[in-house]
């Protein structure tokens, strides 16, 4: 049977394009779908970057511009993963072009573009996405599936951090990530990004109000004389530049469920390296997750037999988990890059069999509102609801 | 050679009395030290039971009455170990009457008398002590000294959670630590009261400004009919009562040390029995501890060469670290009863060397003055000082 | 610059089938090489069932038979991924027949195959390989390097167990990998084959005597209608067949290195699902290694200073390990499938580089006089040395 | 009410000596039993030494002969913790002398005298026991209960391993336990002996068959001008002698019940302090324990509900648990020297209440057994089966 094919145009190439690259090729080998994604054209600035990846990554053509890519007519996806600051101007123009968008978060460096780029999503009638590629990890959709079945009952704590080191050298530079007008944000917007989804993805609850703290340790770096620097290869200039974005966010929050929770987001956290943690604390039980562990997670139940009650540590690579059937045996672990494959996996089938696809664009609003909220909380030093 | 003597009297017998009692006890029977402690009487209002524990505990004699006690000649150390609204009372008696105050925490119930008691104190000329008891495993103290030592460089993050699960059951009746008249708090006072502590021992610094928010998930529970009911042994009655204190306190810090922290306490989180976790990241390393697994602790070292960089696993039983030399040979491990032990044991050498101890009433009062800013950041919604 | 063009063919579409074809399709992918593997033909003896797996993983055409397949001129690469009792035979053929081979493991079922196999790779000038793919895991690649360079010493010690739970139920039914006429062996071909090309690479040395014993506790087992079956979707029939291999098998090895060592191999270890943990102890430090957590490991090294000495828990995900810059940032973990890719890496420079591939056919042939040796020493009882 | 008193005499006062010496003195402070110990005399060779100790650890007497001892009317109980070539001499003696007797193990250094020690013990009328102290950590006693109890169903595989890493530096000297004519065996003896009680204790069996492996890697150290050394202090003489005892000893065997077990004790692993970790595999589960985290152990269980099967990861402080309602809140951790504490207490219930008490000098003999049968395995390199 001749599968449905859909023609896939990614702009960008770095880090994102390549885990969104390898999900595109990989996504009909391992799951037996009904649809097949052509990697049609990849789009970059620099030609011969771009031309590189084309080779490098399996695309069939390339292009530098992608207003010119959004224009095809043989185009039916446009998958944004460029600098956060392009983000809502390609997601919009794409949405007009009548593509269905997957775009990496955020969905725009202010709430006003994010707002803008999710209304006209919700008029579209396509499908649209956003990249929290987290609640795409296994072990991370089925806690959501028991803690929505109540398995853990009503909960009460959602504490969680997001902890990295790959900024804690001072001879690290100013690179794009930590630049506020490319990147919007620092920590804040890059990892508590996700812990905020995580929270309104695994809860199914929306944030009451905030409040927060951030702070700058290193407030100077040396100068990239390559801006396209990316996180690798750093060669630092003699010149000085100032660090625009947040090395740490922390805030304290009240959920809509009733929960109490707390967030921690930072770059200067000694051999972290992507210790997304997170652990829920209801009624009936606990659950633990980390992400640099993405293969298993941790369960305590109040209702075990008294004397062998403890924190079960459960490999998440059970057939029967999401996703899992796909792959290897149980305990034969998968890895970062699948979590992109499981998105486009639903995206896909959202597109062919018409099935709601989250994270949307509007959960890249609603993400970003409680981002602001807190950077808004931290200048007013008040509790700050997010907009709606 | 006669090793000198120091009579003590022991206000309270249930669990800080047993784990007093036994500190005196095994004190001299470790340490190699030129006093002794004479485990002179204890004191309690129930005659029966401090009767029992007198026996039990081995001590001479039994009191009913505080402050016959207090006004004994032959007694040089005043050990305070009853509930908490008591506790101001018996240590500004003890310290007119010109003995030796060691006093569980907290200090007081209400900041005013935290202060008057720390005044006193200072003003005394005697040796006053808080039993900050954490201080005193010989991990965390072993990390006092590394962080002091500038091992891990300039601190600039601080994350404590202090989580317990014994009133997780809503059948767990009202026993006076969920009663603000005797208590004076709830798991902010019990266990933010410790981290807060580790946090000014183990970093050299005070708190700056905090935020915090509160909550109580049960608000009534089963009345006991014996209101002396302890931690065990809970029999519900049949009529409710009202929660007076809180299930969770969580808080946000600036440090004068220009780190920023955070602070998580609950007695609601399944599965976490004494799940009182802290890590420290610094310029140069981070350090982890967890009272669960305290004779072992986490750190990791920026100057680890290539490809051996990781948190070392290290068993804190080795005997160069503080107090270990007492005990066991390596990994060989020791349990609660010796932080108190090791506290003892300082204590009685400022007695008689006149060396000085810490932590004492100061660092009660100061612990007390941000425990108090925190609850008013809760009424106010406002970040908040701590009275100096 | 075009790449060069390697024609693969692959025999074999189940579990092995599906992990070899993706280390085909994704190698180029990756790594930045000039060469390119092409999927040329997969072959299986069902027509439909490899059809399917054709269109599933990629291969541009399907075959039935594999002498045909063996014999085509268009074919560069044998790959065999085929059950136990046909690899020595098709190895034969496709050496005789001037192809490179990557051969599942084991070689053969029988020693005199294996060394046949390999005396023949030995004389062909032919690439040949033997997959034991945990070689291929980063964080074992670079404890090699360690171990070899001296990091840790003399060795002293290796012990490596190999625990799964996958037939503990006794209604699983009678798998090919239970019947010692199509699987030769039992849990010891299985798992301790890959412990002992572990100890073999990691130390770089051989076997000098061992003494082992077996056990098969389940002795009956459902028989299944299809024996096809695979590991996953057991349907078991009303008669009972006999299990013809080990359950259980543990040894003691004496190794040229002078080192002790230890080794069991289970099935019926309840929890443990791929728990592939081996240890080495150093005259200067220790390694611990576990495959199901396979993106990290533990060393200890006694020249660590004094008071921070522990197993430091390393990322073996650094850009600078083995293998690892063609993936993700550090801690973006890797996951099974990609120890193929690293294997198939390596396997196609060889061909195009002329450079020397391990593991081979002296390799396999090796392996399985060890396995034979200690099968021998569990029915005479002695210590017994492997042939040569 | 009076408590029944029992005059204690303790022979030896070193490292054994302070934990018993301990145990005396606390066992009815935690403890609410009708019996108190009285601490009468301390005994050993040195009389500065054995003063020294009388005064730290709370002996009423000190004494330098232990025939004397032995001979008092006023002793009840001799405890023996001598180096161990004198342990059968000074058992017998007391037996023959009316005492109960607790004899730290091994009960002798020839099997010979272990089985003399054994039936004179036997037809005595007296209650004796053997120090295997690990049998009372409340953990352990309670996953004895749990096996015994079909909670993880018939056993199937048992392996143990004891690392530590004292001697891994070979300027440790020839302290006694280093000497074979005092220790009689090294790790062997020291710690296999441990590990062979636990099998014992833990799943009610006995050894049907072993075969060994021995090696010694360090052949000469320094010798020691004191050789009362003991294990701290190391001060290393000019002249070197022969080390007399394995280093390692690794050895296979079959248990009565069925089970196939792995054990291997090495004071030549860096890194492992006090390594005594074991696993059971059962038809319906697994248990996991490890020593140096003495306060929890880890339990699987096939009956667990699908999707949260996991290693439970259990806190063993519980009240219920096995002499946890003697200490203090549950994870609120004991020490190492809280297992001679519960010994103690089980042994002078023995007496007073003439209860079984277990292990005694048939444990110690069987023990013996067994470690006599690896050793002569490792000589004959033949299955050796242990005397009955």
């Amino acid at each position: 049977m001749a599968k449905k094919q859909l023609n896939v145009a990614l702009i960008g190439y770095q880090f994102m394009g390549k885990a969104h690259s390898n999900a595109y090729r990989q996504v009909a080998r391992f799951f037996d779908i009904e649809v097949e994604p052509v990697l049609k054209v990849i789009c970059g600035r620099h030609e011969q970057k771009v031309r590189a990846a084309q080779e490098r990554f399996g695309w069939q053509e390339y292009a530098t511009n992608w207003e010119d890519v959004v224009a095809r007519n043989d185009i039916d996806i446009i998958d944004i993963g460029t600098p956060n600051n392009t983000h809502a101007q390609i997601a919009q123009a794409a949405l007009k072009a009548g593509k269905h968008v997957l775009c990496e978060k955020p969905l725009a460096t202010t709430l006003e573009d994010a707002r803008a780029s999710y209304e006209l999503a919700k008029k579209s009638g396509l499908v649209h996405g956003i990249c929290h590629n987290y609640r795409f990890v296994p072990a991370v959709a089925y806690i959501a599936q028991l803690v929505r079945e109540g398995r853990i009952g009503k909960v009460r704590h959602f504490r969680a951090t997001y902890l990295q080191d790959w900024i804690v050298d001072p001879n690290v530079p100013l690179v794009w990530r930590l630049d506020k007008s490319i990147a919007g944000s620092g920590s804040h917007g890059d990892l508590n990004g996700h812990l905020i989804d995580t929270a309104r993805f695994v809860m199914g609850t929306e944030f009451a109000e905030v409040i927060g703290l951030q702070e700058t340790f290193i407030k100077k770096r040396p100068l990239l004389a390559d801006t396209e620097g990316g996180l690798a290869g750093f060669k630092a200039a003699q010149d000085m530049g100032e660090v625009t974005v947040d090395d740490v966010t922390a805030f304290l929050a009240r959920l809509e469920n009733g929960a109490t929770a707390t967030f921690e987001a930072t770059r200067l956290a000694p051999g972290r390296k992507n210790y997304h943690r997170w652990e829920i604390n209801g009624e009936k039980g606990s659950i633990v997750f980390n992400q640099e562990r993405m293969n298993e997670f941790e369960i305590y139940l109040t209702d075990d037999p008294q004397g062998v009650q403890g924190f079960h540590l459960v490999q998440s690579t059970e057939s029967f988990m999401p996703y899992m059937s796909a792959y290897w045996p149980v305990a034969h672990i998968i890895g970062y890059e699948h979590t992109f494959i499981n998105l486009v996996h639903d995206f896909l089938l959202a597109i062919v069999r018409g099935t709601p696809f989250t994270p949307n664009f509007e959960d890249g609003y609603r993400n970003q509102a409680v981002l602001s909220a807190v950077e808004r909380s931290c200048e007013t030093r008040q509790w700050t609801k997010p907009e709606k």
